[in-house]
């Protein structure tokens, strides 16, 4: 059976996150419906994680398998046009081999979070970003962001209901800096916590408001207890950007 | 009575466009709807031109009087509040002199027009730009567009329900360039026909697709009738951007 890999775009809101859920609308669902009606046979998706509802993709991976070939072309025109009116986009669509696996294979996923930093609200943007009226200082939440680089246990920024076995995770990367009226916050790493991003992002703002000094952040992550941390940003400004894979051969 | 100025954003979508119309979703109405809630008077509100069903504002700019004093900051306050959650933001409210008129002082319009040009269908901006599955020369549609640039007839370029008295306007700038999977096209004039700006896109649009030569679009122009010009672009992807004003002393 050939493997393919799909690279997909999705507008989180309307959705209850990408994993199936019996009865509720989901990106993975809504694939496999897309499968079924052009394949004529149920087809199971593997996404590279699960996104929360609400949460956003601009890269999402995810591979499958057909009983027939298919052109990669052909397949892609044929989702897309089942997909529709659904925002759901899939982007590129490649013949893969047999044992590549969307999940297992990632060696680093990358989230963009997007706060609208302006006294009004969104008027065209609603649900794709955080709106937080104060004004916040990037290079303070840049510089604080810095002291979770590394490999750390992530406790303090973990969900309750996170079903990861360890909370040791090593982040490459994250970026804080401002583009007009928006602060973005990129982040890196090959894997997350459940509600790692948000959780960080929540404990971000109030440093960036001067409310919380700089080495705030650095005491929260000591701290290996969520209740150290801030509130969780909501879903709306998350986006899922790309995932790397390793090179097999 | 005092004068107040607003710098107002919104989205097109789920209006029919800028002007009260009886028993139609309208930006002015909803202006004026959230205006007399506040203030307990009718408040007409006078837009710097009209925008099509469909489409958005970044910055458009509008004059009200009302018969008691209200701080700019307790104006815009009290607008956004009673427009949610209508996409519609107030994004400045300046108190401004009496004789300022919003529509009569403008001396330049900016527009944007985008385009995402790849071959999968917006998943996070339906609605919000035009999507053109196949591969444009953002250079040759530059190139084209400079023939448009000046003093002209634009007869070409403009709906026959257009109510303007003259064909002529003066198009101080048109800008094509990539950035990224979108194709955008900035435009600058006093004022424009009606369907101007999306009349012309339609037009570039073969010329960037290399189905016309760049020459096509002098040839357009001087033709002084709409039927050599190209289809009217959706008014999904059209931004009326900013609006710039006579200094008065």
């Amino acid at each position: 059976m050939p493997r393919y890999r799909l690279t997909i775009e999705y507008d989180g809101i309307g959705f209850h996150g990408w994993q199936i859920q019996a009865g509720l609308p989901t990106v993975q669902a809504a694939l496999e419906t897309a499968l079924f009606a052009i394949t004529g046979d149920p087809t199971p998706v593997t996404g590279s994680g699960r996104t929360d509802t609400g949460v956003h993709a601009l890269g999402q991976v995810a591979h499958l398998d057909t009983r027939r070939d298919w052109t990669p072309d052909r397949l892609m025109g044929a989702l897309n046009a089942h997909l529709r009116p659904q925002p759901i986009s899939v982007l590129r669509v490649e013949q893969t081999h047999p044992q590549f696996h969307a999940r297992f294979d990632a060696r680093r996923r990358r989230y963009r979070y997007r706060i609208l930093n302006r006294r009004a609200p969104p008027a065209l943007a609603t649900g794709r970003l955080w709106h937080r009226p104060q004004p916040l200082a990037a290079d303070l939440m840049h510089a604080a962001a810095q002291a979770l680089v590394g490999r750390h246990d992530f406790t303090s920024f973990r969900a309750a209901e996170c079903q990861a076995k360890s909370p040791l995770r090593t982040l490459d990367l994250i970026h804080v800096h401002r583009q007009g009226e928006e602060i973005l916050i990129d982040l890196a790493a090959r894997s997350f916590l459940h509600h790692q991003v948000r959780n960080i992002v929540g404990t971000l703002v109030p440093i960036g408001q001067r409310l919380r000094p700089v080495a705030h952040m650095a005491e929260v992550l000591a701290a290996r207890n969520r209740v150290a941390a801030g509130q969780t940003a909501p879903p709306d400004g998350l986006y899922l950007v790309d995932i790397a894979y390793e090179e097999r051969t």
